[in-house]
């Protein structure tokens, strides 16, 4: 482990925003998973909490995981318990969603907490978590296809977060607490 | 067909953006080209040139494309001849790539006829095609890992180029000729 190295975890570290997560409802191809998870670390989301309502559990691990353990990937067998969660911590509830509601994704501030529901490839967001939402949210598309693939949008999603989050000054300075600093400088050193 | 429906064909034909291509530089996995293929649909853009290196051309045709038709994709065996032919009609040629001389993506002018090279999965835009490139692209990171998926970059890319040409009032009138716009129209009314 170089000294470079060392410091550009602390810098990683220090952008990571614990208070803007996604949600995936049932989202179960591994690669759009594993697409998911490389776009969080990418724009400083820290945690991702994934909605598997199916059986086998180890094919989800091993397969859309990899060695991609930069991001806390938190695993729940029910949405609306997820979401609740969220809920009780203050977050708004955001879901990527085509309804008669939905707002182009831009126009969201997402430098509140934020939880962001995506859908699942055949199915969409759930009924069960769309109960729960305070905002749906479309990204403008100009084609005669009825949808992006959903790591697609999730990544255009969050560059959108972040950068809101990076014009107000977000990614300048350490938010995570220290434990959980600590505990991942330690899993990163030591993957 | 509903009346509805050509009406949509037409105001979705007239926004194509016929001098804004996307090249894929040898990327062979099914589920990248055909989000791929999505995202070029919902950013405008008419066409993708695929270069296929590879023997087993109906894998390709099979599984990548599906029903998605509603973007010319044009295949080429060699990057060189495929970037060459854009070169002779005065497009700028842009790698997504990583190298020292690369720019943030949002600092190009995409407003000019403009083809956009991306990488394969593990080998990234290779030599024979940076030989011969205008300007070189990052999605700016702020994690650890060392790249997005290829199609994720491919969407946030396009993404950026749609937004500049709708700001410039590219996407308000019809920029195909007739003849590309009578036969698209013909082949979405009878797919
Ligand atoms: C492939 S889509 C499936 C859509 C599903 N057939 C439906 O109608 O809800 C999977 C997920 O990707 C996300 N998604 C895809 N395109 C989107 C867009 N343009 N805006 C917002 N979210 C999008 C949504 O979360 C969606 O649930
Ligand atoms: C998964 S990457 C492979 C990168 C390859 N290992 C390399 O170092 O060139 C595949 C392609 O996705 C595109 N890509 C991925 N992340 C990107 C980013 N942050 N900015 C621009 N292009 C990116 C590039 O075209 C790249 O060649």
């Amino acid at each position: 482990m170089t000294p470079e190295r060392v410091q550009r975890m602390h810098d990683i570290l220090r952008k990571r925003q614990p208070d803007l997560t996604l949600i995936t409802d049932a989202v179960f191809k591994p690669h759009n998973l594993s697409a998911i998870i490389r776009s969080c670390d990418a724009f400083a989301v820290n945690e991702l909490n994934v909605v598997w309502p199916y059986d086998d559990y180890q094919t989800f691990r091993g397969r859309a995981m990899g060695s991609q353990q930069y991001v806390n990937v938190k695993t729940h067998k029910d949405v609306s318990q997820a979401i609740q969660g969220f809920k009780q911590q203050g977050y708004q509830i955001v879901a990527a969603h085509f309804c008669d509601q939905a707002v182009p994704h831009y126009d969201i501030d997402y430098t509140k907490p934020t939880a962001i529901v995506m859908g699942a490839e055949k199915n969409g967001v759930s009924a069960k978590a769309m109960d729960l939402v305070d905002h749906s949210i479309i990204v403008p598309m100009e084609g005669m296809v009825q949808s992006l693939n959903v790591s697609v949008a999730a990544a255009l999603i969050l560059s959108e977060a972040m950068h809101q989050r990076k014009n107000k000054g977000m990614l300048g300075e350490n938010q995570l607490d220290s434990e959980t600093y600590q505990i991942q400088f330690f899993e990163w050193c030591y993957p």
